[in-house]
């Protein structure tokens, strides 16, 4: 039997928006290196974290197929668990040590969406789309290669928010080149009892916790991205000043932790 | 300058979510009740509520296109904030008074979503639809009127959860006739840390408060209701044992507060 | 029984992407004028209609919310029957006559686009979402009032392709402002046998035929557009050069018929 | 420059529904052999074809994660162009020869019916998903070996109408394990003008013309497959009496043509 870690709160767990951790992952990434004016990326960091100057506005993009499951085989029901996901972390500093920041994330499944709101991962629902390949070759399907291109999009609301491609030049041989600054978020959730708005229930630093994490078929290359401008979206504000190197990879890794920094949560 | 009451935390806070209270809401109503099996409804009671005997398993299921607008014309944003809703509410009893509560939600907007789970309605997504009427007359339109039919269906993960039909017979000149039962939701958020999992970070019953709550137009009649059998959702064990009135109606209020009844959250 | 007028042909009917006609319809509109640039209307007419000089580049963009039905209660499946739509008519001439041509319409229906196709509307899929009035009053609900404000907005695949704002004056008194050109498409169906993809089964210029056709609660006043640049959609070239009045109505009609004006179909 | 294939018909072609062929494509297969009725089956062929005593009801069910590309990199827009499709071929018998006739399939993207519709295939709009398998291995990712399970499932207007298992036993060493029945279509395009109903302008028996036809990680092992009673789908009257072999691969190929077996279109 699940047991309810989320709502709805039901006799047998099945309906709950999500099972409960352990929550494991694989999915294939298309991710961009970019670099925003770092006064935009300043002005995204909650109090705790500083500015990191050397980053100069250094930033990743993240197209991601995600499969998801549990422990009560959800990867056979994709139609409600498998989802498609897009975010940005940007460089910044924790009590002096390199950190990355998830300032905007958008899924297009709502399970996910609860996940993400539990590990701190302000999710938004989004359309989020990358090009795959495929055993099977031929005209529609790039291969990993040199040469090989992969475009993504993704969108919020009808208006598209980010587009990026990215053309293969080499393997990875040392994973180390993927970059490896611990994931931060700010794990919130609101009161709305009339004048307890400004004291949300609550409000967290937390540091992201990924065991098993593998990573296979690694390339790299050339990276493309574009941030439009958007009615209402301050995403528009992190706009590419230029971009870096492109990566395509498959990664899987389990979730069943989270690590609180530091806890404004209003008791 | 809009204030961050859910995440995303922005600069200028037009990213978040959904804005912050006051909220609201216009719409059109299809309501049907029925009855499940009374210990159907009872397993999905918290522990603070209590089976209604008298109630015998009665219970609506509402349908509702809703149009949101915080304070700044989010009403012109259609895309972004107009969405559609289906919930059920049981009847119980809180301290031996009659309540109902609110065991499945489903919406097609991911703002609705995050101001339901901060109000405690346990939302997931879905997609919902009901027949409306319009000014200009016509076959494909029905009317407000004796025999004028409305339809109505919910989906969640691409299975039909429910299916509605009201047929209309008479105004509605008493609002009381309505029903006015308080709505009671548990409001609920996690705790992902390792050993933390049974240790919720939210866990409080509360009462939804409404203000200036308008109701026009109000008509009933036939109400016919049926909630299929899906893989693994547990709402279809509150199939229909018999139907009752149908309603239909356009709504307004209002909602900037909410009160806690039990609070449960781990400190 | 229905018949199969489109596919799939089964043996009741009921699996056919729309029902045979008649087909009724009644929605809500809201309408606006706008001036393109006149070289930007006359590259999109087909070699049967002329540019019309003094119209100086004028089109009208439409967003609806519609409702449709056939002969067996569809508008009570709204899932599969309602939709929304949003198209551009530009002024066109044909034999010296005022028409209107319709080269970019999107709706959000399988069902609408086969009739559409049927019609010659050259549908495509998108999001289309307009602000609605409900009778229950409150900030979340304009009034068709003077300062009534309605937004709109459309788009395709995940790219907004249209924007809109009308704010109401004055009730419209005399129908006939609402403008009557008659609409004109070219319904087009092709061949994918080798070498005869330029002879297209169906190539035929037609004009819409709709009857009882009826409006009601019309307001009319300023009008408010843009199409934003978009990779790969070609309406941005009718990016407004000005705006004109807007539109706010329910409308209702009923098709059962299509007039042949030319007929290049390949026999 | 592209040509204007289908609608809408632009100054420069990309705005068009779909580029013109060639067409190429590659895929993730998952297919599930399963007995209907054989009155099932031979109530859904069309005067043309013959039903297949032989093959006591024999169908295919076909859950397809697509790529597409024209000659114009559409690939690297996988918003638009890439999709994913359910479909049912059952046997049958043209002029004595074995063929596999297909009376249902539902696609998510707009493109992907535009298509079909030229080739036959009689495409509505449907929700559809399968469980993928990643490069980086983990609980969330099947592996093609034996036990490696997949699952999918299909929706249309918010109905579930497939749910499908695949159990792997070993790889497919003899594609001709796959089977070779060409594919058949009824391709179909009405006249809407009023006394003209029963007179499509385009009905005609075609066969499916595939180049370049390649198969890679073809497994086969245990197929289960349910095609749950839904309102108003007639795909629910081929529910499987028994289900047989399951199967997963990977495919590509081109499509530049069609084979007109018999033309009922009305000149």
């Amino acid at each position: 039997m699940k047991s309810n870690f989320f709502v709805p709160l039901t006799p047998r767990g099945l309906s709950n928006i999500s099972p409960p951790p352990p929550w494991h992952y694989a999915g294939d990434f298309l991710v961009i290196d970019f670099w925003a004016k770092p006064e935009a990326v300043a002005s995204l960091l909650p109090a705790e974290l500083q500015a990191d100057a050397k980053a100069e506005g250094h930033a990743q993009a993240y197209f991601i197929d995600w499969q998801f499951t549990g422990e009560h085989d959800e990867f056979l029901n994709p139609a409600r668990y498998q989802y498609r996901e897009f975010f940005v972390l940007v460089d910044a500093l924790f009590n002096g040590k390199p950190v990355a920041y998830c300032p905007y994330i958008f899924v297009d499944n709502d399970a996910a969406m609860a996940r993400g709101w539990a590990q701190g991962f302000p999710k938004r629902l989004g359309l989020v789309f990358q090009t795959r390949t495929f055993a099977a070759s031929g005209p529609a399907s790039p291969k990993l290669a040199p040469g090989g291109r992969f475009g993504a999009s993704a969108s919020a609301d009808g208006q598209r928010i980010a587009r990026g491609i990215v053309t293969l030049e080499k393997a990875v041989t040392d994973p180390a080149a993927l970059g490896s600054r611990p994931t931060i978020n700010m794990r919130h959730f609101p009161r709305l009892a009339a004048g307890q708005w400004e004291r949300p229930a609550v409000h967290e630093l937390v540091e992201s916790i990924m065991d098993n994490f593998k990573v296979a078929d690694a390339w790299m290359g050339k990276g493309e991205l574009t941030l439009p401008e958007c009615e209402n979206e301050e995403l528009s504000d992190l706009a590419p000043v230029r971009c870096g190197n492109g990566y395509r990879m498959s990664v899987s890794y389990d979730v069943t932790d989270l690590k609180t920094l530091v806890d404004h949560s209003v008791k």
